[in-house]
């Protein structure tokens, strides 16, 4: 069987990294190989990407420059990294991908839902994940839960409008696509695992996965 | 009066160096400072992009990827550099800009013009060259005179049936566009010169200019 890619989705504080583990231990405990991917990165090309865009310039990086960054980023690991390891028979699980940029770029910064789909039809064609679990959390306590960790990034010293409008696009998008599973993240740890899981469970009943 | 973006554009060995000092040239007399610019590049993140697609990776670069890089660094540039040097009063020679990714990209590797359209529109919305001067060449002459300057680049060394698509596309595009000029570049180099001069000094007739 071809290997399946599973996108973890969701505002700052909703506890991404905590469901990439849920999801690998639920894709190993049924005998498969987890690769895990994080955006923007994974390749050598895409890895200076990052740096590039994370690195402090003389000049104003343009929202454009960025987005344009962003999927050159994700193509290449697309091309090169996710498409051969499904290939393999792997799973992929991803720490974000495009359903971010569509919330974060379409959404919080109001570019539009149309330009982004532009753009993934452009770069991606028809690749999607599998299945996308958006963890779903008022931004202020994400923002809160985000502060007890540290120091705050770039994009995670937006406005609340800002995140207030990605979680509103999130939740457009999620429903009207049947691929995307909303978890409500706002639960306790244990509970958030049990949706987790659940929504796995149902997208890939056991016989399948065996 | 705000300055003026004229773009230089055309296949490998058409002549653009020779043509951009032509219209330097004839900037200057009119009492205009003209400043040049050449694609990918001019601002030090365009640069820092322009390095990354002309360096030896481990892992294929992909068309859609390099076609963001260029249109990342294309925006940079045109906010960071043209849009100022305009609003200054100074006058923008282009070494190159979109119309190259229309024909290379479009027309070349036959992605089409309405993607690339679209990119245009994404990045950088309205904003075009107040004239732009494609510099009109049989390939197989401007390989040839491209070879007798010393080694091809990696787009230079495609075959003659893509430069011959993206001559096509070059010349489709000028033909509905009406602040794109084609100038017959295999005639000797005096009489390229009187062809610029000419559409110059129509597009800007003196009493505009003084």
């Amino acid at each position: 069987m071809k290997g399946q890619f599973i996108v973890i989705e969701g505002l700052e504080g909703a506890g991404k990294s905590t469901a990439v583990n849920t999801v690998k231990t639920w894709v190993e405990a049924h005998g498969k190989i987890a690769q895990l991917v994080r955006e923007p990165g994974g390749t050598p090309f895409a890895e200076a990407l990052r740096e590039l865009v994370k690195r402090d310039w003389d000049e104003s990086i343009t929202a454009e420059a960025e987005l344009m960054l962003m999927y050159a980023a994700r193509v290449q690991l697309v091309e090169n990294v996710i498409k051969p390891a499904l290939a393999r028979g792997e799973w992929v699980i991803g720490d974000r991908h495009d359903l971010s940029s569509r919330a974060y770029q379409g959404g919080g910064r109001e570019l539009g839902d149309a330009v982004l789909l532009q753009l993934r039809q452009l770069t991606m064609k028809d690749f999607q994940p599998d299945l996308t679990l958006y963890l779903d959390i008022d931004p202020a306590l994400g923002l809160q839960r985000a502060h007890s960790r540290g120091e705050l990034d770039r994009i995670e010293k937006q406005t609340l409008d800002f995140f207030q409008r990605t979680r509103q696009r999130y939740l457009e998008i999620a429903a009207s696509e049947p691929n995307i599973v909303v978890i409500d993240a706002s639960c306790e740890l244990e509970q958030v695992q049990v949706q987790l899981q659940a929504a796995l469970a149902a997208r890939w009943p056991d016989n399948v996965c065996e």
